[in-house]
């Protein structure tokens, strides 16, 4: 089987936690034990969120005097797909010594007049209070929105149209490496209409909605999307709160879910299953290996009686 | 033929430019123009130095009051990967519409008990005044040391012993895959002697001796070093100062080079010659297609007359 993991960018920094390399070197452990079962089996692709490190990295970048200007985002996110790639690589290459593994830089093309562009919805970096982060918005010139009680930076966040590296990360694949891409949904360019020249863009894209993209184009069979909670859940938050253990795209998408990261994913398991006919889940972390056995998480599967 | 080109970390910044995203975007299309031609007729491996790029990394996650202590070398150099790999590949892509193109994070292996981890010698991030640099060393703990007129830091600088990457690199560029690489001399890690089991180490390798043993674990037919010199000098800052157009590794391990970065990039030309008997040239970057057919550069050619 043919698998495209995608992994929160709070696997390696969990919220409120430091942004230490020590840290996130630590929690990187629990990444590799749970995803190496699988690479044992099946083709596996994996890619990461970056939103805690590239919002580290744009703050540390505004406050450096011996520059004119802070670097560009999609410098930044190829930053953190250099590092996070070489922390994925190096944990994986211990934990199944022997087996072949690439960290891919890898660009996705978004669209000029995407109008994400003027409605910046994608949470990077630390949470704040309120004050500190509106100090921190007139500042830098930041947009802010409220995320959970907090404040945190918001950025573009464009829809994935094309990944420039598809036909590598296929040909790695296909000869049983281990392929880590795509990170921070690759990093943000558009491409010119006339001679395709790729321009770097100050956006973030939404790595699950580029990971839906990858399964689509690898011809993956399944899509399996990590995060800290075990389940998509109903009624989330309320007395009635209980747990999807499986769904058709049109179910997952009637769903209501809370501000935040699961609207995304639901719309990336949807998406992926309804084009390709393939399963998707959405799941815990450290249950990797179980959801893929259809042992936790919510499945999202064809709608078989559909037209 | 089989190519493998380093390039300086100059190439992307100059001495005394500010470390600027804006800067690095100008200069590195006239990377793209110099290595487009060679991509055309040859396979082409690139990989290269990032002396400044690091050394701005440190300084600005030196500087970040929300860590605990500033990230280390082995993943400072893993973001420079990352952004210079990708700067590298969007701008080739551009200059080679439908060539395949892959920019690889890459590890290398040193040995943990390498004398360079005790005697730092190189140089990274900008040239300072003699006091300023003074400052900064007591300040960050650094170690420093004169380059030029300037003073600047300097880090270990193990030899590397292996690259992780190698078949993966072999098998990409033997599908007809232009590959970036062994960026800043891959990410520096030392390898368990038991388990095999990689660790980041603070380092930052020597990007020619990588490139010198990449081609010839590729097995390539030309080391090309790029830099922003035409030639190697005998008598260089003499008044007989004149360009050495061939040498055989004997010859040029003989000659008198200046401080900075000569020595470890003719040491490199010579061992890969001495070898694996083929040719290694080093010169100019704007040069690059010249070096390759003999016009340009200084060659270096296996002692024939050895027994």
């Amino acid at each position: 089987m043919r698998i495209v993991a995608a992994l929160g960018g709070n696997a390696l920094l969990h919220r409120g936690e430091r942004p230490d390399a020590a840290v996130q070197e630590a929690n990187i452990e629990r990444v590799a034990t749970a995803l190496a079962a699988l690479a044992h089996d099946h083709e596996l692709v994996i890619t990461h969120g970056n939103g805690p490190q590239v919002g580290l990295l744009a703050l540390e970048s505004a406050a450096d005097r011996s520059l004119t200007a802070p670097y560009p985002l999609d410098l930044l996110g190829a930053q953190t797909e250099g590092m996070i790639g070489s922390l994925l690589a190096r944990t994986l290459h211990n934990a199944l010594p022997g087996h072949p593994i690439a960290a891919l830089v890898t660009h996705t093309v978004v669209r000029a007049d995407d109008p994400a562009f003027d409605r910046p919805t994608k949470f990077v970096g630390q949470v704040y209070p309120r004050e500190s982060a509106e100090l921190l918005a007139r500042r830098n010139g930041w947009h802010i929105a409220k995320d959970g009680t907090d404040w945190r930076r918001v950025v573009p966040s464009p829809a994935p149209e094309r990944i420039v590296e598809t036909d590598t990360i296929h040909e790695l694949l296909s000869g049983g490496t281990l392929v880590i891409c795509a990170g921070g949904g690759g990093i943000p360019v558009t491409a010119d209409r006339d001679t395709g020249a790729l321009t770097g863009v100050e956006a973030v894209i939404d790595k699950d909605l580029t990971a839906a993209l990858l399964a689509e184009d690898l011809k993956a069979d399944f899509l399996l999307i990590l995060t800290d909670v075990p389940n998509v859940y109903e009624g989330y938050g309320t007395p009635a709160q209980r747990p999807v253990i499986d769904a058709t795209p049109a179910q997952l998408r009637g769903g209501d879910f809370p501000e935040g990261s699961m609207g995304p994913k639901a719309e990336a398991a949807a998406r992926f299953v309804e084009r390709t006919g393939g399963l998707a889940a959405i799941g815990a972390l450290d249950a990797a290996y179980e959801i893929v056995h259809g042992r936790s998480g919510t499945l999202v599967r064809p709608d078989l009686t559909a037209a």
